[in-house]
């Protein structure tokens, strides 16, 4: 990859709704305690057009801790070239490693989270935390997205998208089908 | 597509976490006031692995009447044959159309719900509703799975993924990581 690939550069806030809903794995960036942190997480959500963007955590992560006392983060999207990186910062706890360093991300400055965007990611959305809710066997974030970041010198970014069983499916066709979407065309 | 794969079989219920955490755009079904109903969603997310699964309505949705009141549902995903019929479902109103009928789609028993499985979907998850949460702009249902159901005879079966903006993203290649997710061995 060019390292022109790796600036990222600002995006329409409002159409930022786009980046969650499908459903892609994210890398959920903190800055806590003078440290950048990334955690892997697959259980997201679009909650609405703002754009607010849902993520389930837990205690057990490292980045719960960061969240809770920064109330705030990126959350940047990963593309299939990071396959084998975003597994990996999966495995490992940012209370033993700089996973930024380990994997050699470009830890991007953000434009008004102290969280740093991923330079390689395909997409980053500075998000601030309004809520947390406890559901389940885990704990809802809610999260503002309050500026977005997309890398337009990338072509065909494919997502990619955990099934929560080991197994992770790639972003095959795209297809558009705005002109058959009649009912939503005042927010498509 | 033959006849015979359009007969849902049960799937463990322990492991329909894999259903929704990959972000697919699903068929709400509800049976209410003696009608069947289908709406397209695609704001959903995997919340923990006994399943419980959360998705955005408002009250400009049909279903979300039927979903307060009878308190069940179906979540059915459809695979890629059934592209253009979720379009459609979008589009209309089950207050004026009965959608299984226009769009020739199999209401097959639930187990549990009263709401009917969508035969010709690749899986199917029965819900009960646990908890409505208002959030943003919409409304977050939080969704226990009470039996999950898919069609073993389809083959290479893919999903669907909505960006939000009227384009859609069907699965591509899907990988088995699972020996490379030292973390999570005893979820998966």
């Amino acid at each position: 990859m060019r390292r022109s690939q790796n600036i990222p550069r600002k995006f329409p806030l409002r159409r930022a709704f786009t980046f969650l809903e499908e459903g892609p794995v994210v890398l959920l960036s903190t800055f806590y305690q003078g440290k950048n942190n990334l955690m892997t997480a697959s259980c997201t959500m679009s909650m609405d057009f703002s754009p607010l963007a849902g993520v389930m955590l837990g205690p057990w992560d490292c980045s719960y801790r960061a969240l809770i006392q920064t109330r705030e983060c990126v959350l940047a999207i990963p593309g299939a070239d990071l396959l084998e990186k975003t597994v990996a910062i999966g495995n490992c706890s940012g209370d033993e490693v700089d996973k930024f360093a380990k994997f050699r991300l470009t830890p991007y400055p953000a434009s008004q989270a102290q969280a740093p965007l991923v330079g390689e990611a395909l997409k980053n959305l500075e998000c601030r935390l309004v809520r947390k809710i406890n559901v389940g066997g885990g704990e809802l974030f809610v999260l503002q997205g309050i500026a977005a970041w997309h890398n337009p010198a990338r072509r065909a970014p494919r997502a990619l998208h955990a099934k929560g069983d080991g197994t992770v499916l790639i972003d095959g066709r795209h297809l558009n089908l705005r002109r058959k979407m009649t009912r939503w065309q005042d927010c498509i």
